[in-house]
């Protein structure tokens, strides 16, 4: 077999066989292939796509190139739950401590931010001793435990996925769905998890930019969970805007405190009570979304949530009292009076780029404590000199970069404008 | 300007902007761009094609990646020859001493062979003792002092057209149509020649395999000669077959002077005559075909073409008495009876690539005495036991491996099969 005759089979639009596709992936984790063949043969298939088969063989594969992650002795239903990415997510710290809270063991393996998305990791870093480097029996006692634990991914799994993310990175072809796919569930199906959660985000600031792509790959997802014969649930939601108020690291913190502790904007307290409460049903802890949504509220509303992330924090070393916050805060003040029709997601998290929140390549050094905060979303009236955000920043001049970058994420209209729906549709 | 980008927009479909494709050519000569990035941009290239325009920027800074090549002091016009390459292709060998026997200064620049095509250095090497490295000095001295000089490409032109091959060859992206415009034109245009004739080669031992794609490849590059302001004329030809009777390296040399001692096979003849009175016509030595065609058969029977060669072989350091032949010659007899209806030029390409004729690798060596010699082409009736091919080998063993797959080469018919044209349409 020779990979040439792959790249040229698929560059022809032709389906790739099972064995074809075991060659390339073993290959690109033995590195036997050089990355100029790999690279070609993403923009192939990135061009031409995959069938259903083509997508099944690319996970199982690249699967099968790292070890998997047994979760050994935690008996009741484990719930995993991924987002596609985007700007501004702390779901995951939120929902974590809200469904061990109501009785629904967490455990979740987050990964590190590339690009404009943040990662969960990096944020949970920012609070001062936060160990996100557990060791597999770290994790599992702390889930049995406490019911929750979230750390960094521990093992060698997918290393092929990890190979194939490195030049997919610098070749244009992250969006390609068969890849995004393959990538998302070879990472999930390495842990033992009873059932799948998919948040795939959909707009200007995600990769998926329409809804039917985000279709799609939500059905790509959902399929691939059947052959492989996990339960996988993906809701599409809006990516728009930015999810919630803050955009950054510890400034996403406080405001995954502010939600569990029932002073949240109502945009994310929302979406956060609708994902908490699909995780439940998922984990069979209650029998409908209705009751998930009500044991939800009761468990924000009596503390519990937030006090089973206060545990979660304290297991994992940090110190819930000392998360930083960055020297200087600058105020974006409305130019205009009107109605926010629109605030660019993308353009939202390259002002907090600017600041130093995330990173461009995978070894550059983040700074925890710069973000945005917006104080008007999309729908909200606002008048002349008023308030539309506050950039948390350690550089004046970087700051007043990002202020310019974000004054364009706002759109003012004269109109009333209406508020999207941040879940937009369930497939499963 | 960043190469991610220019790949991004060509993978949507989009066209480049002139900038962005001095940067990425750029970017190739100086090694600034990794090679895994300049393989998926070729292949989203490969996959979504250039316009008019990108083609044209392309030719025009691999042109100016390199040096250019002044062939000073030599007043008369200068056609310059290109062939796309096919099996059999010894005809820069016979034409150039034809034309030069009629008047026309013939000043060619060649290349080796890789794959299955071969390369006029290459033929002209088994000649003992050619010399194919002159200096540019002695190539023009020869040219203006015996009107013919077949040399090798000398000088830096066109190292980024260099580099891209490189990388097409490895990644099934060799079949584009504006990555083979602009490495052809480029590499004609470091020449100062007035004209260019092109021989696009069409079928199966061909890159362009349809007479739509080698239509659509011949109007780029004639579109391309307008605007640098060469006249380029191009013929679409069969490589269905091999063209003549020999393939490999003094194989081939034997039949060039076969043909120019008016004793070679009449398909390879007459397309000699054709292309050569073409060149004539272009260089403005004739004024129509049939005059072109009349002055070179007068001089193939008058013997002038072939002393031509020799005067060419002997400029060159070459012994006209000394083209070594194999030790072996292996004789293919027809297992049917009937009518030859297919040779297939790349069965036939493979089976000399056996025996030694050509190299998998740029750095590989070739022996140039092996090789085949068709005993039937196309259309010939044939008797069961009757001699098909011959096969000339250094190697008992690989020259029944050659023979094997000869064999499934010829298709043969009860009924009479018609002969396909050599020439099939002339494009300007």
């Amino acid at each position: 077999m020779r990979i040439y005759d792959i790249i040229e089979r698929k560059k022809n639009g032709k389906n790739l066989t099972k064995k074809q596709i075991k060659y390339f992936i073993e290959g690109v984790t033995n590195e036997t292939i050089p990355d100029y063949q790999i690279s070609a043969l993403l923009m192939a298939i990135s061009l031409k796509g995959m069938d259903d088969d083509e997508v099944y063989y690319l996970t199982k594969y690249i699967l099968e190139s790292g070890e998997k992650i047994d979760l050994f002795g935690i008996d009741d239903k484990i719930v995993d739950k991924h987002s596609t990415g985007g700007i501004g997510d702390k779901t995951t710290i939120i929902v974590g401590p809200i469904v061990a809270a109501c009785g629904l063991k967490f455990a979740k393996l987050s990964g590190r931010g590339l690009g404009l998305t943040g990662g969960t990791i990096d944020k949970l870093e920012s609070i001062k001793g936060f160990r996100t480097d557990l060791s597999l029996d770290e994790f599992i006692e702390s889930v049995k435990k406490y019911g929750l634990c979230i750390s960094g991914q521990t093992g060698n799994i997918v290393p092929a996925d990890k190979k194939l993310y490195a030049i997919r990175d610098v070749t244009a072809t992250v969006d390609s769905i068969p890849l995004i796919a393959a990538s998302i569930m070879s990472k999930k199906l390495a842990l033992n998890s009873d059932s799948i959660f998919i948040d795939v985000k959909v707009g200007i600031g995600a990769f998926m930019k329409t809804i039917d792509d985000a279709r799609k790959l939500a059905n790509t997802l959902v399929k691939l969970g059947e052959r492989f014969d996990r339960e996988v649930v993906c809701y599409l939601t809006n990516m728009d805007e930015p999810l919630g108020l803050a955009i950054g690291n510890s400034v996403e913190i406080y405001e995954a405190i502010d939600v569990l502790k029932n002073k949240g904007h109502y945009s994310i307290v929302e979406f956060c009570i609708e994902l908490s409460a699909e995780l439940l049903l998922l984990g069979e802890i209650v029998n409908s979304i209705e009751e998930g949504r009500k044991i939800v509220k009761e468990k924000i509303e009596n503390g519990e949530a937030y006090e089973k992330f206060v545990e979660m924090v304290e297991n994992q070393n940090g110190s819930i009292d000392d998360i930083p916050r960055s020297d200087f805060v600058l105020e974006l003040n409305s130019e205009e009076e009107g109605y926010i029709y629109k605030v660019n997601a993308k353009t939202v998290g390259e002002a907090a780029m600017i600041l130093g929140s995330g990173r461009e390549n995978k070894d550059d050094q983040i700074d925890h404590t710069v973000g945005i905060i917006l104080n008007k979303k999309v729908g909200s009236r606002v008048k002349k000199g008023e308030k539309l955000a506050y950039i948390h920043t350690n550089s004046f001049e970087k700051g007043e970069l990002a202020k310019n970058i974000l004054m364009e994420a706002f759109s003012i209209s004269v109109e009333h404008s209406d508020i999207a729906d941040s879940i937009i549709e369930k497939i499963k």
